[in-house]
């Protein structure tokens, strides 16, 4: 029996329904590993000692792939001095005035552990600016998984929701008609920067859409929201929106921020500072140490080096390089979102019977692929990275077209 | 200038209202620093360099002391193989079993980030068991900060509570009226395992509040769920109830779970698993393996060490101590709760003129007390530290004895 086999068998005992939340490899083609016991830049073994190129990146927590040795010892001169005490370190200011200078409408900072934290404080800031309560949200984004915004609705009521009113991404009169409907009541608008959903293509926001969300927030006197927890410094050195020109009131960080380190923020502009500093939020980890050291090493690598650059260009590398090879071999392929935030999925493809065996095959050749979620590139990767995904991704491509036995639908997996 | 006030003022640039919740110095006494620059042990020492003996354990999150040597070095160990990753490390399976093994209720665990994602699971969990909607949760209790039980409600709509009942802490009449009142509709109970609110006397439950809980819910197939975040492993090396022979149904744990390191869990009995396995819940950084192999450590010192006899045997030595010198002095002084969790209030002293005036001349003397937060032990406490406390508190209350200029009110200190 493997290793991760015992393992899942032991946790069936202890850990409800083997596993939960987004690392449940359950969701996953039978051939994916649950537990991995090392990494290391661009790489993860798995506990049965098979070793992958890692396009998740631990789903989007690093940036200059595990273990980036400045960052880590960052993490350990501030673990030397402190880390959780009975009030904050200076590095809490450090830090606060770091992401001011970063982040082209920020003012201010406060920090907390999850994304789910970030969007929270964010919501309830927005609702305590003007004493309003709506809050828009684009249908099927994901903003976290507390009762308001769990994509799950189990132990979810109503009321849970009563405030959020939905919208449909990118289309300016659903965004209007949701600010009509509530008038006088909207309190917030989530903006997500571009449309990553799970099992679905990637597209960009119109600069339409960002300028009316903008416009209609400040005719309403509502706050704008921007969601970079997953897109924050992947596509921009600061605010994703910065490229429409639209400056949010609001945005939630989280995943890179400190590399890996447990450690997310919001930031907010001089209008909702008022808000911010009466509403109660607060958590027994969020004031510690040493995740602001590695954030503030981190965020020093993003100011001072070509990750992004180094990114985009493999990345295209990649989906070009994948691209030629889907068409040699005809498949139709959707590449879709920015090239560091990867979707990779195949047309005509519901049950996922081609996404699974193909990515099952690229995981068999050493290169870990995700079949329906965005991927992430890190700035650890290198050519040769890229030369033996590319290997694995065309190895993959043959063996599903000449093997037809291999294409299991999504439904049998579990 | 000090530093501290350097960095408050920096801070009140950066950060709204200067800090935030339940670290924000403006809720103490003037002389209390915010910043804290190291801790080792039982000691914090401020920017300004000078060093307390903490009886806060920054709000409850070590047991061991700040850097307890072996936990640190298994947080260290676990670091140089792997942390957050795109899929848990075995470690997990190995905090779930020795949760199970050590919790006399729990079938199975989930981990977490903050007590009130811990808090928040088990409300979802329980709603999530029979499709019920009503929460029960004693009036004035802190359970967290999100939108369903934040203490301060800026921010928050009546929505986020409509499905909170509130009954009377200890009141058999006022449970079994909120049973009645929402009949077929409650799915469960929040306990404290004893109450513990800011600025008021800690008392304990009685046995007869646990088992009429405990019996209600079971008659009204309702989850009873104890918080341990607070209480965890300072009671007792398991369920705090245990001692009234009363199991819950889940229980929520926190703080000192890894003696500092970010981790919270949720656990609960068979009965629950099915219902936790339906839910979503997740987040960013819940899998990272540094803070369970800092967790696993922690409940081996927990299961193999005297620390539980020591703290109670030094924190009946202080407690006593310094009634001992309250009524030589003349002072009626309230010291309420477990004495390893200790409140301390002067009677009649709504203003906190004495509290205040008497808690800012002990920190003077390298000792910090709070004001109106119960207070916390930890097993680096020795009889040495115990001494030179009580040495601090004698000459403090001489000093508020002899200078009555040194009280000012509450308000004034904003």
């Amino acid at each position: 029996m493997s290793k991760d086999r015992e393992l899942r068998d032991r946790a069936q005992i202890v850990i409800p329904g083997g596993m939960y939340g987004h690392q449940k490899a359950d969701w996953l083609p039978p051939a994916y590993p649950q537990y991995f016991e090392r990494s290391e830049g661009t790489r993860l073994w798995d506990v049965d000692g098979n070793c992958y190129i890692d396009y998740m990146c631990g789903y989007g927590i690093n940036l200059f792939g595990y273990g980036e040795r400045s960052i880590d010892e960052a993490a350990r001169k501030q673990a030397a001095l402190c880390d959780g005490m009975t009030g904050p370190a200076p590095v809490i200011v450090e830090l606060a005035e770091k992401l001011v200078s970063m982040i082209s409408h920020a003012d201010w900072a406060m920090f907390c552990k999850n994304g789910t934290d970030a969007n929270s404080i964010a919501m309830v800031c927005a609702r305590a600016y003007a004493n309003k309560k709506k809050i828009l949200i684009a249908t099927g984004t994901y903003h976290g998984s507390a009762p308001w915004c769990t994509p799950i609705e189990e132990g979810i009521t109503p009321e849970d929701r009563a405030n959020n009113v939905y919208f449909e991404y990118n289309n300016l009169e659903s965004l209007r008609a949701a600010f009509k409907q509530h008038e006088g009541d909207v309190a917030g608008v989530f903006a997500t920067p571009f449309r990553h959903e799970i099992l679905a293509d990637q597209f960009d926001a119109t600069a339409e859409y960002a300028r009316e969300a903008r416009r209609l927030c400040d005719e309403h006197d509502a706050l704008l929201i921007i969601d970079e927890v997953r897109t924050g410094f992947r596509l921009a050195r600061g605010s994703s929106w910065d490229a429409f020109d639209v400056k949010p009131d609001l945005s939630s960080w989280g995943k890179v921020l400190a590399n890996g380190y447990p450690i997310s923020a919001v930031v907010g502009s001089e209008k909702a500072r008022t808000a911010a500093s009466k509403i109660f939020v607060t958590g027994s980890f969020w004031f510690s140490a040493v995740p602001m050291a590695a954030a503030l090493q981190t965020l020093k690598l993003i100011e001072t080096t070509d990750y992004l650059e180094v990114s985009l260009t493999l990345g295209h590398a990649l989906r070009s390089g994948i691209q030629e090879q889907a068409e040699r071999y005809g498949f139709d392929l959707h590449q879709t979102g920015p090239v560091q935030m990867p979707q990779i999925l195949f047309a005509n493809d519901k049950e996922m019977k081609l996404g699974f065996a193909w990515t099952q095959a690229v995981l068999r050749r050493g290169v870990y692929l995700h079949p329906f979620h965005n991927m992430f590139f890190n700035a650890a990767m290198t050519r040769a990275d890229i030369a033996e995904t590319l290997e694995a991704t065309e190895a993959s491509f043959k063996e599903v077209l000449n093997d037809p036995s291999r294409l299991q639908p999504f439904a049998e997996k579990t």
